[in-house]
């Protein structure tokens, strides 16, 4: 059994595709996954865009109602079982996420204990065999073994092991999924 | 330079004198912190008590307005410069808190960055070469090295080192103090 600790944006929710969705419908743009691949979404704004969904991400319920990743909640429900699993997520950049981020937890992945829950700003603060994230900065700083979860910003980076989605999380963990 | 982590309540604030005088008006008590020492403040009161306390610190202000212990601003200050910090907090048991929890630190500790803020429910998560808290059962947990700051609680624990107050951290870290 390893302890493993698994980002939010980007890895359990599908952060980005309501940041293109609103991008789309605020300022009139053709954004897509594709287009904005290899770079922070931010680098690819306007500063006028970048400033409004700055805001429109520190409204309260902005991160109530995104998406989960494929596959993301059958696979968490074995390996839940399998690993000791903490959720990981960067909140502090957003302090008005708190209470939207927990519970978006507690509907998509009720067994989830809250104990299990970091909402932190810095993953060199945590203390786990496994860090499944989207960001390089987070997993340079991570003392265990960092996996690169795949995302349009992170298609160039090939510093760390990769896990193109959660099959490939599955297969890396061995999980047995039901047939 | 050491990564030193720090509880919140009962080591940055003074969260059981809160908890006893609302005790002491809601249910005309004469509870001290002298009365409640050797246990959980819990296991002193009855069940009624027990019940309207929890539910008194799920009000979202409850943790808003905590004193600060006694030197924490002065020593903490210093301490920041010298060492890297990390302020982590079992704020998962009380959902409720994580606004005031984070005002409360940028109010009193205003040049701790959220980077170094750290919301969980185990401690065991934490990497940090030190952490000092009241709770044995968080230092139990901890890879580091576990200072048990004293608290009525945890009179009896001599599993640890002890820092009686801030000035006991302060001479544990050789925190030079202005005179």
């Amino acid at each position: 059994m390893s302890r493993i600790a698994i980002d939010m944006d980007e890895v359990l929710a599908d952060t980005q595709a309501k940041q293109l969705a609103w991008l789309n419908q605020q300022f009139d743009l053709q954004l897509t996954p594709k287009k904005v691949e290899g770079h922070l979404l931010w680098e690819a704004l306007s500063d006028e865009a970048a400033k409004a969904l700055d805001n429109e991400m520190r409204q309260p319920d902005f991160f109530a109602d995104l998406a989960v990743m494929p596959h993301a909640k059958s696979i968490m429900e074995i390996l839940y079982q399998e690993h000791e699993i903490f959720i990981a997520t960067a909140a502090m950049e957003y302090p008005t996420s708190f209470t939207a981020k927990f519970d978006w937890l507690a509907m998509h992945f009720p067994y989830i204990h809250p104990s299990r829950i970091v909402f932190c700003g810095d993953k060199s603060i945590i203390h786990a065999d496994y860090l499944i994230d989207d960001s390089p900065r987070f997993l340079s700083g991570f003392k265990g073994q960092g996996l690169l979860y795949r995302a349009p910003r992170n298609v160039n980076v090939t510093d760390y092991p990769v896990v193109e989605n959660w099959l490939d999380v599955a297969k890396y963990f061995s999980v047995s999924l039901p047939a």
